[in-house]
């Protein structure tokens, strides 16, 4: 009885679609879930990613060889094609880097990292008097009799009492971007900042940084909080000087590719239900969290409906894009390419925001669509999904907006994820495997349920 | 406007109490979660605990130790009585313990511990023949003539479909707890089981069993998961003996103590709202998950508070339980004392499932009581907490049930939550401080509304 009024409740839904949900749809999920926390593939690949090939930064060949593993797994898992599409990318390069601080006594050294995309330092270093500041307003502030020649050190922060770590990156992710082209504009030789995490460690974390039209191009590093706390405190006491060496730089372009795989769907193949993540990772780590946990989500989800005996009536499609992290060129490529063969993408999800465990979804869509898929809530709530937010998609689904307009971000926990973000921390011990595995049937159960309504 | 609604709704919510909400309750939640996010207060004694004292089990000098340290912690926090209440624990020694399984070839180590209770094995070890089994139903089934001189070896599992890992702990427990006696009975010289948990691990993970009335104690111990695979391998070989060694038991009693700080309130000081955890932990590692966390939550509950510049209108009184692992003894012996007292608990949480981030509550009330709760969901969700649900309170608060009658129990995600579980990994590095501060904060938050009740 009462699964009959559920039944009734979504079938008669408050929205503009004919919706239909299978009358076994309760007992299809739970096996998905099942089969992923038995078989725990996505966990198995991720760990040969991670472990087996490592970090693929934009123009590596490690991202290559993760593109062809990939492919070789979609193909295993029933794909009816896989392929591999070229996308031209900046070669990124990582040579020794390290920093130290001197206020009189012995030098201190700080862990240190250059941003993706400074230049390198000369190769004698560059060594001059450290300038504080907490803001772009207080940089200003100081303007160039106070920036002229030294080094500026961005002291700022994620700011701690927001929940979502997310939207504390969205605050301060800019002075990582921005912050050497604007302190270029008063003399600065080089800039530092604290590294954009929440965790109190000592690990440096990268990221992209640009200099935006400018003809200056000053060096410019991360150091570890404990560093960023030294060195303030260093401050207090009086003058401190900074050397600062990276051997870093983009070197010419390089050949990467998505991975795009097909499992073809039985009565619509041609409207496309995309699902992806980025198979590039920043270098200093695994890129586990970023985003190998998003390629085993997307991976997954065709693999646990075709491992649960359902056959998809749409094209679910696995896209791997390249280089998400420098540039977004593989998420450009595939856009491109699609427009130009017409393709349909009833449904664009991606998965770009870690393993952790589920929360929901964000929904990019017009609100008739989100308060459809707001009626399956109750089928997927008792899996921790309670976020059904408007907005959704990520970076690389970016492309294609205005060309199809109906995306989907998965949104797991995001608590623990910028302490291994950008870092070398970013490592298959970072993924708890059940976690990830409750993600990608997560993502597969929405799928489900989507692929079923006309 | 849309505050107003809010306002509104909660006021004449469907409920038979009257209610009151603060008007600036956003506001004020919103403080106590900066506060802990901030401050990481919670975490800080956590670490000392973990760090400084150490595993604290039954009977032990360490369990005293922290006893101590929280009521001086009580004190600074602006607690206005602080005091330890004796409680009368069994002894439990552990020393060396292994054991080593043999087929032919070399013998093979396997990661082993005594389960908590049990007796050890004479000096000279037990060797005998291994036979498994994967329920009580085949233990039965292969009886007296199957099992007599053998070693009992449960190849058990938590259901790893489930979501909820409580769930699945409480499927598996069993074996653990009455897997001895269960094979005394047929003859068993011993038992060994996998362990109770659901990472894939190679560490061993202990937990009280019992012998109920039985003359008959034969020593029972755990071995890792990944043991558990290689013992049952070898068995789909052929013949397998095992050689068990444990030196443990429980030596005679010892006193221990429960913390109790009373934060006085200024309207109903004698309304208890009691918020608890349980000071004592296994000892195989620091206890910082089970329940190191659950007892710097409960620290939190008035610290917040107060911090954030409210003052408590009914007494908040933080209890830290002594030996809840090893026979609840300090939850008795507190029950007991409030009996005896009068002491009226107006409302009662515990907090004995780790230090993960929050999903809610279990509620142990009447429905209206529950369904009062639940009007608070719109005030605290935007930080993660979606589970109002019927039934709460744990272990520590069961001896008072029947006395008073409004218990929560704290629900933070269980994904983790057993991968530590009574083993050597339950260490200060099992703790996330963002998420078990995310944890002390809901607790708060949900004193504070609560407290705001008429």
């Amino acid at each position: 009885m009462k699964k009959l009024t559920l039944f009734l409740f979504i079938f008669f839904g408050p929205t503009g679609y004919s919706q239909e949900v299978p009358a076994d749809a309760k007992e299809a999920i739970k096996a998905i879930y099942t089969e992923a926390l038995g078989q725990q593939q996505g966990y198995q690949w991720l760990h040969h990613i991670c472990t087996e090939i490592g970090p693929r930064p934009s123009g590596s060949e490690a991202s290559n060889e993760a593109a062809r593993y990939t492919m070789q797994m979609m193909l295993d898992a029933g794909a009816d094609t896989a392929w591999l599409q070229p996308v031209e990318v900046p070669k990124w390069h990582r040579g020794d880097e390290w920093s130290k601080a001197y206020a009189g006594g012995a030098p201190i050294s700080l862990p240190t990292t250059a941003l993706g995309g400074s230049v390198p330092t000369p190769e004698e270093g560059v060594k001059a008097e450290v300038v504080e500041v907490g803001s772009f307003e207080e940089l200003e502030a100081l303007g160039e009799e106070g920036i002229k020649g030294k080094i500026v050190f961005y002291n700022t922060y994620m700011d701690h009492s927001l929940i979502s770590t997310f939207n504390a990156y969205g605050g301060a992710v800019k002075y990582r971007w921005a912050g050497a082209m604007e302190a270029g504009k008063y003399g600065a030789v080089a800039t530092v900042m604290r590294s954009v995490t929440l965790l109190r460690d000592d690990l440096p974390h990268t990221g992209a940084m640009s200099y935006g039209d400018s003809e200056v191009k000053v060096p410019s590093a991360a150091i570890s909080w404990q560093a960023a706390d030294k060195l303030s405190a260093m401050l207090e006491g009086g003058k401190v000087e900074l050397e600062l060496y990276l051997d870093c730089g983009v070197q010419g372009t390089a050949t990467n590719y998505n991975m795009i795989a097909d499992f073809k769907g039985s009565e619509k193949p041609e409207e496309i239900m995309l699902v992806g993540g980025h198979i590039d990772s920043w270098d200093l780590g695994q890129g586990a969290q970023d985003d190998g946990a998003g390629c085993a989500h997307a991976m997954q989800v065709p693999n646990l409906m075709r491992k649960t005996g359902y056959q998809n009536k749409r094209t679910v499609r696995v896209v791997l894009w390249a280089n998400e992290e420098f540039g977004l060129d593989g998420a450009k490529e595939y856009a491109r390419w699609a427009k130009e063969n017409g393709v349909h993408h009833w449904v664009a999800m991606e998965s770009d925001g870690g393993g952790d465990v589920p929360r929901g979804f964000g929904i990019g869509a017009d609100d008739d669509r989100i308060e459809q898929v707001r009626t399956f809530k109750s089928l997927l709530s008792p899996y921790g999904l309670h976020v059904f937010a408007k907005g959704g998609g990520g970076a690389d689904l970016s492309p294609l907006r205005g060309y199809d307009n109906f995306f989907i971000g998965y949104r797991p926990e995001s608590q623990r994820y910028f302490d291994f973000h950008h870092s070398a921390r970013d490592n298959i011990d970072a993924i708890h495997p059940r976690s990830l595995e409750m993600g990608a049937a997560s993502m597969s159960a929405l799928y489900y349920l989507l692929d079923n309504l006309d």
